[in-house]
């Protein structure tokens, strides 16, 4: 399939697109020096939103699933950048287990396991599935569109190795966010390699440290470049103590918001744009957007309803909600036969390998659209990332999707830099 | 274009592929862990022959060309390897030269340089092609199909570095075979990196060298998986001071073609292959096939015409043969259209990025197709190499291109090896 999106970019954007194609050996080298100093996490999506004179990212994965939408042609790119992961990390390994989510109901993320284990066997591993999931208390057959089934085990420990009752692996490559917390089996390994490291999970990671290291990189990346950091990047701030149910924390978000609203007022008029400001309110800590909100006024935030505070106030796996973040919205300017459409960039190690638009024909430009319960249809990029043509326009695919693969490796750097300054073990990082 | 082979497989090869598959994850941790141990040379393309019974290397070229006759669809994958060699040798690098050959008269090869090129540029370096051909004595715009040009400058050598008249390159890229001689421009270089080294130029390389480290390595991948290493391999004996002009070297030929012709005759009557052997007798230093010859008989090799003997006795520059290689001859078993097709694979650093099948009409199963004056249709590989389907049929196009994919990172992993062994800096392999 091959998109066809009904764009029709506008000045900023066009000459940002302009910008990062001239410079694509600048860039490169750029991100080759960055890559000397950080580790990429082993994997990471990124959601990004094209508003025509901007493009941001808005969400990034580290247990990234939809391996499944990627193109077939994009998976000897994963291959690839796998073997250059594992070759780092565990140059001798043989097996490789992978921790899944808890939920094994959802036939599209099972179809994802499926990819991501062969894009991993690949590699020269032995892949098998250990379940965190206590219901799950023997080796269980699940099964798969087309008569196939997978073999789901439950995990054990053996003093400080984790595995399975016959499978001890030197590399465990978690898909699980970890939102209902930290296992404690998973605490304390030795001499195993878990990819990536725990804190990686939503149980300690937050947005706004992301988005603060991404605003960094932005800065230093549009330095390089000479360009206004505000077009890849987004306003955000948070509020810490954040109670919806005792309502307090509802004057930090109103005044949030309105800072928020302000700033991208002050850059909207400084390039012309006539569309309305929004901001997106969501929990700092948390995945799939069940509290995730859009926002055109203070007074709005102050007036949020109850089954909207109820909303935001647990997120899909029941911890309440403690702290806030309100991030200046990105609408979606891509659509495809009228419905709104979001790019989604996939990376193994420091390499992008694919990506595919999330098409929603039932949303607004300005609304989540990695929303539960709301199917989206996959559509996977037709070209690679990697391969721009200087001489051809910005709009052609393979020069769009070479910007959006940097905007996503950004995003990248920004969480290997996330992911160092919030381990516990400082001392790696001397 | 979608290779469609007459190809019928006998026994042992189908064993062997099946194997191959099979093996998959045990074969891509055997390369894991080799590649601990030896660093790939930047870039080789391996000419592979498959006789239906045995698939072997034929020639592995260490300066490849025909980057061209790749398929679009595998760019993306040379990228990402080329990212990876770049960061190894010169993570910081900004400029790269090209050396290319001297002879820029040739379309083909001008549009594997623009290619190659392309490939480097991508991984965020400045490319300029600086020339050894003396007759080059100020940069010189060169014509290349559809009305661009190639802009080739001489190179200059200041003190220990060399470079362009404004550019100064932290790598710089041979690809000219050095068949002329070590030229001394490029000896005793400071802090620039040479990809590959010197001693990999066919003024130092030797055939011989490696097919003798590949039969190390053979050996060692076959015991690993249980199966014959003749399968996968050749036999072959050197002699060392052939002059045909004096007719000294003839009797060691006609032994050494004797010798080859028995060992063969006896691992056909074992496989029960009714075929007639024939060896191919080569100069064991050189490039382009011109002295290549195919022999039945050891009478044949004394009896070579005054017209073969002189063909064998100069390379394509000009070099007098003293050192001659007699190899077993492996036909070649596919074809297509009832032209006789050959598979040529590309790596770059330690990754397979795609291959081509060279077609010869007017040529015959046991013979090089790969000489001068010979054009050849390129038909570039329909699948990638590291995409095996092990449900599937070994005559599967991926399935096929895996096991050719297995042979020929063989065949790098024995360049490394010599490469490391014919290094006149030993201190390096303390």
């Amino acid at each position: 399939m091959v998109p066809h999106l009904l764009t029709a970019l506008k000045g900023p954007l066009l000459e940002l697109e302009r910008r990062l194609l001239d410079a694509t050996p600048q860039i490169e080298r750029w991100f080759r020096l960055e890559w000397q100093e950080h580790t990429p996490p082993v994997y990471c999506s990124t959601d990004l939103r094209n508003a025509g004179f901007k493009v941001a990212p808005v969400d990034t994965n580290l247990f990234p699933g939809g391996f499944n939408n990627l193109s077939d042609e994009m998976l000897p790119l994963a291959v690839q950048a796998a073997m250059a992961a594992i070759e780092k990390y565990c140059p001798d390994a043989r097996n490789l287990l992978l921790i899944p989510e808890n939920d094994t109901g959802n036939a599209f993320y099972l179809q994802s396991l499926v990819r991501l284990s062969a894009i991993m066997r690949q590699t020269g591993l032995n892949v098998r599935f250990g379940t965190l999931n206590p219901e799950i208390e023997r080796p269980t057959l699940v099964d798969l569109p087309e008569g196939r089934t997978l073999l789901i085990e439950p995990l054990e420990r053996r003093g400080r190795r984790i595995g399975l009752a016959d499978f001890d692996p030197c590399t465990v490559l978690l898909n699980n966010d970890l939102s209902a917390g930290l296992p404690e089996i998973l605490e304390g390994l030795h001499e195993q390699t878990l990819l990536p490291p725990l804190h990686a999970g939503w149980a300690v990671r937050r947005k706004s440290n992301h988005f603060a290291a991404y605003k960094e990189v932005a800065k230093k990346f549009s330095k390089t470049l000479d360009i206004d950091p505000w077009l890849i990047d987004s306003y955000f701030a948070t509020c810490g103590a954040v109670d919806l149910d005792e309502r307090t924390g509802e004057d930090c978000i109103a005044a949030n918001v309105e800072s928020v609203l302000r700033q991208m007022r002050s850059k909207y008029r400084e390039y012309g744009i006539k569309e309305k400001p929004f901001v997106i309110v969501k929990a700092d800590a948390g995945t799939r957007g069940m509290g995730i909100m859009s926002v055109r006024d203070p007074a709005e935030a102050r007036e949020l309803s109850r089954r909207r505070r109820d909303r935001l106030a647990t997120d899909n796996e029941g911890i309440p909600v403690t702290e806030v973040m309100v991030q200046e919205g990105v609408a979606t300017f891509e659509t495809i036969n009228e419905a709104v459409a979001e790019p989604v960039v996939y990376m193994i190690d420091r390499y992008v390998v694919g990506g595919f638009y999330r098409v929603h024909a039932s949303r607004g430009r300005d609304e989540n659209l990695n929303a539960p319960g709301m199917q989206f249809v996959p559509l996977p990029f037709a070209a690679s990332c990697n391969l721009p043509d200087p001489k051809a326009s910005p709009e052609v695919a393979s020069n769009r999707f070479y910007a959006y693969g940097v905007v996503a490796r950004l995003a990248l750097l920004a969480a290997s830099i996330e992911l160092e300054r919030t381990d516990p073990d400082q001392s790696l990082y001397g």
